[in-house]
């Protein structure tokens, strides 16, 4: 096991009926700076829960947060904290949402420099402290939630980062199930997804005699596969959607990835999908991981058997093995809706292959947990998403 | 899966060589109040890893504090603590060493009363702000390394009361492996018992339908299996004693009980137990919980059909899996050298249950997640542990 340190201060309240406690949560001489998105908590009932459940506060409200939130969405947020003196974030929505208001709770107090440089620089040696956020949690995905992750695009140079820092995390987030009630059966395809590729990043690659962290990651998989379908159901079930959410909390806290290595090919990979193509993250990862595992399945052989063994109950070995493990995987995705080819969306891999050979080719990029993924070799994956 | 509040603000500094790291832990102006036990921290050098990590701060030494750490030696060290001025308090032992520090961090800025109210009144209501309290964690066992639980004993007037409090979690914890190789055989297998029997206490009950938390359960378990031996070696192994370190802290960091119900009868007949026949607390808890589980088995069947899938894989059905299943627990707990009966300590079951009926019925105890453990059926389980 290699050393690690861990710290996650968000308290987690998650329930049905807990939006409530925003009541206890919240000073009661905050102003609060209300971040949300395109407004479909104004469809689902959580906005109104919220507006109800804070009357006596003063609240200022920000709404219009896009998807892969925007710098200059944000800075528009900002500004209109800074006019209002504003001392709270609470950011209602999903990751983006989330993501975006990490920003906003940091930049509003921060006037040594262009907020864009929480972003790019150093937050350790540049930030200092952020206003407090308090989020509720209506899309199960990301894993924002619990974590100091953010990442920020910035459409006017075409950049989209991620910064990382223990001032990004939630003082506390509200996770109640049945806000996911309304979420379009997609956007819980994606999300199942998602968490299962964020766990397979960290799980994935080469054993360090970590058990704690792969059980507690196989545990992830295994519930994600066992709800996955059953998610997706109208009328939906309580206890499969409150699995779903604290699943895919749990696949992004950073529990999972203490002292061991980690991939995250497969995210850089899907970014340029995204970026070319305007596939859905998740759709993107759905697309490419199990092409990048297989291709990698020497290197990832010791885990990809322990995968297929503990995750899928299968027995064997060797190749024939891993391969029945990855089209159980495949299948699993599939079940839920989810395409694993690029030509399931009617995108020429060669293409793909060629442009984003290109793109990383021109970085020098080297990915992986042994920065032994090349552009030529991610070229050779995307080739075999057909 | 039941609502559920989750907060845990400790930072774990994991692995070899991090006992450095207290020096960018504690603020380079505080007057610590070192805490420690016995002396076996001098004699495994951690003890003079401390102080050279910390030869530049001030430092006021507190020894001394004994296994079930006494309410008078602690207000010793409070009334030393508040005479020197000390700001920060270091604890470097064993789960009792960090529990009495507890009571000490919160005690010396305590002046609305008599520091005892803390243990017995209501923390939410009387108790302000504690001075922080970092550790240095040498004994696996207990969780108090991660959470914010304290057993404080007054063997003055017989009593032994826990207090738990959000003030009571440790800012940091380090928890370097290498610390457990000087540790006595028995010393090792009663924490691999208590820090397995802590998972029980929150996972056999009945389902709820909480799947990440019964896979971390059951991941924690497996992995004790699968170490415990091993732990047991010398020389030791750095990996085997990194995972038996980890599984401790995450048997009670309070990550697997959310939102499930929890039992702790086992620990409540334990405590009479150490305090009629002075056992270790750990050899309490394996001479009850096997007895406790099989006498309890129709309201538990489904969790212990699950413990006996999963955990030890087994196939069958109704009693005669569940049989298998304690079996083997009783089989893992002798292997590693841990008696499973009151008589194999010379202990006659029949007077132990007359004792401790008598004890539980003077105080109308009911126990267990569904507080029907009366005391008659404590005396039925206990003449079972021949």
């Amino acid at each position: 096991m290699k050393n690690f340190e861990f710290y996650n201060p968000t308290r987690i309240i998650f329930g049905e009926g807990t939006i409530a406690r925003l009541r206890d949560q919240i000073p009661q001489d905050a102003t609060v700076l209300l971040c949300y998105g395109g407004g479909s908590i104004k469809n689902n009932g959580v906005y109104d829960q919220v507006l109800t459940t804070l009357s006596s506060w003063e609240m200022i409200e920000f709404g219009g947060i896009e998807a892969n939130p925007d710098y200059d969405t944000l800075m528009k947020a900002i500004l209109l904290g800074r006019e209002k003196g504003v001392d709270f974030i609470l950011a209602v929505g999903g990751g983006s949402v989330i993501d975006g208001a990490k920003l906003v709770a940091a930049g509003i107090p921060y006037t040594a420099g262009e907020v864009w440089d929480i972003v790019t620089q150093d937050v350790k040696v540049i930030l200092g402290e952020a206003l407090p956020l308090g989020t509720v949690l209506t899309l199960p995905a990301t894993g924002t939630e619990m974590n100091g992750n953010s990442v920020i695009s910035r459409r006017a140079t075409e950049e989209k980062l991620a910064w990382v820092s223990e001032a990004a995390f939630p003082v506390f987030s509200i996770l109640d199930p049945t806000t996911t009630y309304t979420l379009p059966a997609k956007q819980v395809r994606n999300g199942i997804v998602d968490a299962y590729v964020h766990v397979m990043e960290q799980y994935a690659t080469y054993p360090v005699d970590a058990r704690i962290q792969d059980r507690q990651a196989e545990g992830i998989l295994l519930t994600l596969q066992e709800i996955g379908e059953k998610a997706l159901e109208v009328p939906p079930d309580y206890d499969t959607r409150a699995n779903f959410m604290w699943a895919a909390t749990n696949a992004l806290n950073k529990l999972i990835c203490q002292g061991v290595p980690e991939d995250w090919a497969t995210h850089d990979i899907g970014h340029e999908l995204t970026a070319f193509y305007g596939l859905d993250h998740a759709e993107t990862l759905a697309v490419v991981m199990p092409h990048l595992l297989w291709h990698q399945r020497e290197k990832k052989a010791d885990k990809l058997v322990q995968y297929a063994q503990r995750v899928w109950g299968l027995t064997g070995e060797g190749e024939p093995l891993i391969r029945e493990a990855l089209d159980n995987m495949i299948d699993f995705f599939n079940r839920i809706g989810m395409p694993t080819k690029l030509t399931d969306y009617q995108i020429d891999p060669d293409q793909a292959a060629a442009r984003i050979q290109a793109r990383f080719a021109s970085r020098g990029s080297r990915m992986g947990e042994h920065k032994a993924i090349t552009s030529d070799l991610v070229a050779e994956i995307l080739r075999m998403s057909r």
